[in-house]
């Protein structure tokens, strides 16, 4: 009862802030994220001993080397957040801007314009660097904003909070625009997670674990990241010089990353003159390849030099449902595009998928038929990401299909409302 | 186990027709609707049998004659569940509009186009015709639908989807489009809620107990469209004649819809002046009245051919929160604007609201700060209608945030995805 009330005090204090964020103008979020840029390179210090904490904290519960980068902080990384705050300066207020506008027969006008969302929960893990990405984000959308993270990071994210939370409070705006709950009590995210009478969206940021976790408990509006098994299909009307390069980008320029491939699959017509240099090429910069029966017989061709062992093995039913985020790919020779569209739509994840081709016909095809976020044609998958896009800093890649899709970025986090003028008008 | 096994099924053919679905052209899909318009008049006989059952099964239940008027079909209201499919033919496909495209500098072209949502479960409740109109509107934006309605409606809903669906099998598409669960384990609902990897979307269409159901055990993200309790504002600087037309229309017109005034805010500067007319009107229109005590006084200042007893009571707290859908109104005199505003966000529904004033700033102050859906300047609650907006046929009024607010038509049932055409590009 006690972490239900708390929590609820939270959530309502929330809902308060979120009806003043929202008559905000953009000059004074602006200002504002510039106070909050500045506070984290002036209180730094506070930052890296916090950090330390939690460091050590890690080390002593033996976690892994890869797991403790990503924990920790540093002068360049806290630059980073605060250059990332900066950024969001510059881009474009999302809030009050007309979608659209009519005029009705009777006269009335009509007018469809963005507004906050109001309150939105964010679950997540690990990084600290979430937390003032997303108070940057939600604050600059005229959000507020319920922090959930990861107790392993907990002291850095308290640090991170209290910053920003005071560079707010210094405009003497009401409490309640930036929260972040810290009880070490883990019935918290479900007893959350219930509170859809002053929440209207939880996005968690982490693992499949915790995703799942979220959407079975959440009375919330969820909007999941999830994973990224991302294809790129090698058409038989490839060019497969770019075919290459392409396949190559997607999967080894950052594979730790959910837009990179973890899948290719070739066209039979294709396989055999595009497999054993693509394949090569991979081997050579340490990716393993889990293929089918027919990338199997290539590399089994290949002289002793390329032995497969150690770098190759066949593919399972579950390899093509991996998201490896490692140098590793599965391989599939298909019989045609009809078998690439229905392989991606049943094992990708709906993130991000391309073909590669010069046939009009089969490019469309693809486009229209592959059911995710992002569908290329002649590119890497890797270019998914609100920066890219040139939409600037995001929230993340919403593999699901309500509110947001793909980049979720500043004006995702909008919804609108109807804003409708008369004149006296009634209805007959 | 079985029951889980055979809603499964449905939800696989569900989804593996939706794959198809996004691929029809305009054309077809308007002459599958126009096939479907027809028969339902073809086959009147079959459905007003079958609606038959479905009434004597009520009248020895004892329900209402309301309830038993909602649920009885005729000649004329099965005429319009058919122009309604006639109309969706006219109204312009939702599917594959760009909604946005821009090049980015190393000349990749972004394409933001609509496409169909997917699988979408509709939960409902007593009247038949709604299964027409969701049958009609998922087709139109090329999605599968699956339809859960209620056991008082069954043998009219199976008839009305047994017609509709050979209808568009009659042209060779794939079983799977057009589902209906009939089953009389009342377990479904919930089992069907747990499908989200099949089901995209889930919209409730019922009262509060069945909407608070399907929040609380759907994995599936909702659309919830929830009761309206909508307020018009009279402020003090309202053109009063004004006021009181618009104020009778959103009261009196049709009591029984959402987007009817539940609930009547008054300036105090404006209540001496305006209140005695107002009421009086609403008396001989047959409206009963819960007020406050400012209200109260105005009242008992009556004539005694006004005398309040059997139509005026005092206002309590849940009055402001009672959607009656009748000829009640709850009536508050407020200090200002400010009260007024404040009094909408915690009391209402987010719905629809209206201010009365001559003063821009007033009109603004409220457009932007009232959190619902719609909000007005100077006119009637009661144009919150897809019809009205213009918009064309809806599956109702989103009350929520997210992916759709207000009027829920064609647009709304669709998602979209980012095309995007390279000629190589990789990523540095």
């Amino acid at each position: 009862m006690e972490l239900k009330q708390q929590l609820t005090n939270i959530a309502k204090q929330a809902r308060d802030a979120s009806r003043f964020l929202l008559t905000l103008s953009s000059a004074t979020k602006n200002k504002v994220l510039k106070k909050m840029a500045q506070s984290l390179l002036d209180k730094k210090g506070n930052i890296l001993k916090a950090n330390k904490k939690d460091i050590k904290r890690a080390i002593a519960l033996r976690k892994s080397a890869a797991f403790i980068d990503r924990l920790k902080l540093n002068d360049k990384r806290i630059k980073e957040m605060s250059d990332g705050l900066m950024e969001l300066t510059k881009l474009a207020d999302p809030v009050g801007r007309v979608i659209k506008e009519w005029v009705r027969p009777n006269g009335l006008k009509i007018r469809k314009v963005s507004t906050p969302i109001g309150v939105i929960a964010i679950i997540y893990e690990s990084r600290p660097n979430v937390t003032a990405d997303c108070i940057g984000l939600c604050f600059k959308s005229g959000n507020s904003i319920i922090l959930r993270g990861g107790s392993e990071a907990l002291d850095s994210n308290i640090s991170i909070y209290q910053i920003l939370n005071s560079a707010v409070k210094k405009y003497g705006f009401p409490e309640g625009a930036v929260n972040m709950v810290t009880t070490s009590d883990r019935r918290a995210v479900d007893a959350l997670l219930k509170l859809n009478d002053y929440i209207d969206l939880v996005i968690p940021r982490g693992g499949e674990g915790l995703i799942n976790r979220v959407i079975k408990s959440s009375r919330i509006p969820v909007i999941k990241h999830y994973k990224g098994i991302c294809h790129v299909y090698v058409d038989e009307w490839a060019d497969l010089n770019m075919a290459e390069k392409i396949c190559f980008n997607a999967k080894v320029q950052r594979p730790g990353t959910c837009n990179a491939m973890e899948s290719m699959l070739v066209h039979k017509a294709a396989a055999v003159r595009f497999l054993p240099g693509m394949l090569k090429k991979f081997k050579e910069a340490g990716v393993e390849v889990r293929g089918c029966s027919i990338t199997q017989k290539i590399v089994k061709g290949f002289k002793p030099a390329l032995a497969y062992k150690g770098w190759f093995e066949r593919a399972t039913e579950k390899d093509y449902r991996t998201e490896y985020l490692d140098l590793i790919l599965s391989v599939k020779v298909v019989e045609d595009l009809e078998e690439a569209i229905r392989h991606i739509n049943y094992y990708g994840s709906h993130h991000s998928d391309s073909i590669v081709t010069e046939n009009r016909r089969n490019a469309q095809e693809f486009l229209k038929r592959v059911d995710s976020a992002c569908v290329y044609v002649n590119a890497s998958t890797r270019f998914t990401d609100g920066y890219q896009f040139g939409l600037g800093a995001e929230m993340g890649i919403s593999t699901d299909k309500l509110h947001a899709r793909g980049p979720m970025a500043l004006e995702e986090l909008t919804t609108y409302k109807y804003m409708v003028f008369g004149n006296g008008q009634i209805r007959e």
